[in-house]
């Protein structure tokens, strides 16, 4: 329950005191250094971590984005990881500009697994944290400021030996001061200072230090502070290439990241769409496009983002919300009619004016730079849209479509929309997948149909009168249910047809339930669909491919020919 | 295409120039005037409007969520939202408390129609705007400075007049120049004022002036600096409640509004979960909360998060995503072993110091506080959860459950990773739903069963041999199918059973293909499913039942007395 007064129970978080800070004054001029953690952070949070094929599709989609530095694992902990970090190795993966960075933990036998798993690569950033955080400290590791200290500079100087050991690798030394943001900035400052004192980093070599907000626990502008107190302080800032990584726990990541960037970091760790522990990681997406649309080339390809979002969805199993910036499926869209209108003003402003700098009502971007376009989306009966056609038949008619179906039919609808030139009606929606499916009654028709099965037997026949062209005849086939002793007998009257697929369910309740039937099947090599309802399981079944061929048939034959005479027999 | 140089499309966003700006010394130490638009940006952008029931629905939740100020529609715009305001009014829904909002254009004839929506309301604010913006002025509206003043002067002139002709309600005023971000800072301070003289606001009798960022253009500081430079700036501030309405299209909404506020405003719009045009209005969830967990209390009561989103997505018919914070399905997750173990110790420091302030690594809230509670997932098979289980089914054995029977069989999942307490495989999920739904075959059991049916009638006879019990015997029944002639026979034979929901679809292909029923019925007022597969589509629903009708009795009666006896008898 929540507490009426919570500031019994929390403490609001304390930056550093910087009175003087300059950042709000900056602008981002140029893009960060970006480094994708979507196969470390990312997928370790995943509720269906990737197997080595998602991974290898990330990795080189990630490639193709333009990433220079991706994090692709914790090898030392993870037997998946290191054959993924092996394979990348072993097969050549890795561009020749592309540098991996693995993560480890400041533990010898964890370094030196590390080591192993990274034989052979041409470039790598090898990635050491601890906690520094004062509760950390104390209750998870039960450890002092100056064993903290030891633990960090004992780990820098095993990984500064392994790398000296290795001198064909081109190596990076990243450190991470772990949740930095709720850690003593001066103490921070002196852990710091002490790793960068073992490792020698200098201008000419510098390294990595990596600030990271593993937990969001103030406003961005605090971590923006504190990062510009962090560069102001530090000695020897020219040995350090900064770095931020900023989680979203207060929603606020992109903010946090584009602050910090202000404050004086060089480098961005994050994840495509904000997938990563919890709330997630910083999107990087949202992130670099934001750059765009100020004029900053980010350096990063998001020319055609759908496909890239599918992947990422593919890869994570995880949705990308109908919301997300610049990529969510109604991002891009405007229902409201007086929106609608200024758009078409703006946009017809710029045709005239093609040079302009961008200023379109509602659209901060271009949709097409992102290989999207602006939709001016048709009420249906105040919905639109395959989900709002599926919703309202399933709402409105308790008719649940199977997903391919569903796609099949949202064209229908689209057809009707562009026919018609007006609203669509949800009276509308029904009528026409009555039309398009329920009511293909010709050239076939089933008049009655007989079951019988004996005992101990798992044979059914079935014997069926129908209308074939307004003529009645008798069919009669066997199968080891309904469904298939009716195919057979199609089949023995000389119609193949095969099942592909075949869904069935309920509609209503009690005396006034039926049951509908989706059939997929496929005749002469091409798959369709059929529907059928009835009172009776089998029967709908059977309507329903009788429907498939009759949706068949009618597409095949010219349409005044065969679809309105032998509707017209048919009735 | 992504441009090389977007420099030559795009321009940064300039803000107001403001170096002595003193937001970012401060924090927020109270709520804000919160006030919800879900029910008018937020609908007015859903793929499927809000129909009266689900409006009524949402209003009900505003209100006890604790919202005193609601935006309930744009009546002068919409017979739905008018018919929606009318009702509210009519019907005494609004409580004592709590004052609804109405939007309006600036148009005489639409001011009037908003009036009369209004009729006999108790309290009330009237929400008028024009677009100020440059762009808006020129291409949009085609008015000059002047020209746009007196739009804005003349709506507030007969606002107010109308406000004098009704005293009996208690009249708040609002005048938003729209695009405020856009607007040139100082034409923004202009026909603010030219708007309160107008008004003839006064400390006594203030006015809210609300300040949108209509599409969100720069960094959350941006915003900031204006909305100070504003307060700062604008004559007789006392006479004015500033508001801000923050967008998203740059992901940085939240951050907006709190830094808005930091900046000086009293008053914040936006929606529950961040639903609105494009990429949302900021989300008020989130704010709330991240006042919550700095000590504040927010006033809006989130205590039991879960059903307040699951109420949400429904009347928004739109998701929240997994990763949203406070409320996301994976927001209280810990994945990763070292996390787990850092929650472990903090969780024990916690119960050993329960008056602490709150500091649990990897929570920056306790789960508890919002009705949640933090979960260690067990992968299983590096998967988890509930959708972890139903894709695991459907990917690597084509079963599909419907979502009812999917949340009930997660608890049967849940049960065997308690018992056996470790890693839950593909191979022991696929074991347990065979156990629980399809190996259920005693006391009944299907032995075989015989249809039979009459041409030109639609009556099924079923003849079924069974088991019960271990003893053979023969029920017979009739019916408009095969398995409502089932249910017959049953009910012949005193076992009374009602069908509730069935669901059946085929599993694999070709001369591999089943079929497999879903089928939840209801017997002695309780409901249960039960699953059979067969080839046969009859046979399959048929054991669907009996599987649904063992389940019911084995948990009935005592389970070594049936169950064990029964499965021996049974084999």
């Amino acid at each position: 329950m929540m507490l009426d007064n919570p500031a019994a129970k929390y403490r609001p978080f304390v930056a550093v005191d910087l009175p003087d800070r300059q950042w709000p004054n900056r602008r981002i001029e140029q893009p960060p250094i970006w480094t994708s953690v979507d196969l470390r952070d990312g997928n370790q949070s995943l509720i269906d971590p990737m197997d080595q094929e998602r991974k290898q599709r990330l990795f080189d989609l990630l490639v193709k984005i333009g990433f220079k530095e991706i994090e692709v694992g914790f090898p030392s902990a993870s037997q998946t990881d290191y054959d993924f970090v092996r394979s990348l190795i072993e097969e050549n993966r890795i561009p020749e500009d592309v540098t991996i960075q693995v993560l480890t933990q400041a533990r010898d036998h964890l370094i030196d697994r590390t080591f192993e798993a990274l034989k052979g690569v041409k470039s790598a950033i090898v990635h050491v944290y601890n906690a520094t955080d004062p509760m950390f400290r104390r209750v998870v590791f039960g450890v002092d400021k100056p064993q903290c200290i030891q633990i960090a500079v004992d780990a820098t100087t095993r990984i500064k030996q392994r790398m000296e050991e290795a001198p064909e690798t081109n190596w990076t030394f990243q450190y991470s001061p772990e949740l930095f943001t709720t850690t003593e900035m001066d103490f921070a400052k002196e852990i710091v200072e002490a790793v960068m004192d073992t490792f020698g980093a200098s201008a000419e070599k510098p390294m990595i230090v990596n600030l990271p907000a593993t937990v969001e626990v103030g406003t961005p502008n605090n971590y923006a502070d504190q990062i510009e107190w962090f560069c102001r302080n530090i000695k020897n800032r020219e040995a350090l290439i900064v770095s931020v990584h900023p989680h979203n726990d207060r929603g606020t990541g992109v903010a946090a990241a584009e602050m910090t960037l202000m404050a004086g970091a060089d480098r961005v760790e994050g994840t495509l769409f904000g997938n990563g522990e919890r709330t997630g990681n910083v999107d990087l997406v949202t992130l670099a496009m934001n750059m765009y649309t100020q004029g900053v080339r980010p350096g990063l390809d998001f020319s055609n983002i759908t496909p890239i979002m599918r992947e990422v969805e593919y890869c994570n199993q995880l949705p990308v919300h109908p919301r997300h910036p610049y990529v969510g499926d109604l991002v891009f869209t405007a229902f409201s009619g007086s929106h609608q209108d200024a758009i078409k003003k703006g946009m017809a402003e710029r045709r005239a004016n093609p040079d302009a700098t961008w200023d379109v009502p509602y659209l901060p971007i271009d949709p097409l730079d992102v290989g999207r376009s602006y939709e001016a989306v048709i009420r249906v009966n105040s919905q639109s849209g395959k989900g709002g056609v599926s919703y309202l038949l399933e709402q409105e008619h308790g008719i649940e479509l199977p997903r391919r179906l569903s796609i099949e039919f949202s064209q229908v609808v689209q057809e009707v929309a562009d026919r018609t030139g007006k609203e669509i009606t949800s009276q509308m929606i029904y009528l026409a997948f009555c039309d398009e499916y329920l009511e293909q009654t010709s050239p076939f028709g089933l008049v009655s149909h007989r079951l019988s099965s004996e005992p101990d037997s798992p044979t059914v026949t079935l014997e069926a009168t129908i209308e074939e062209h307004g003529e009645r005849r008798t069919i009669q086939g066997q199968g080891n249910g309904p469904l298939a002793a009716f195919i057979r007998a199609m089949a023995a009257a000389g119609h193949d047809v095969e099942i592909i697929d075949y869904h069935e369910h309920s509609r209503g309740q009690g005396s006034d339930a039926e049951a509908i039937a989706y059939v997929e099947v496929r005749i002469d090599g091409e798959s369709v669909f059929g529907v059928g309802t009835d009172e009776s399981i089998t029967s709908a079944s059977i309507k329903g491919v009788m429907s498939a061929i009759n949706r068949k048939l009618s597409t095949q034959a010219p349409a005044a020919n065969v679809t309105a005479e032998s509707l017209a027999v048919a009735k």
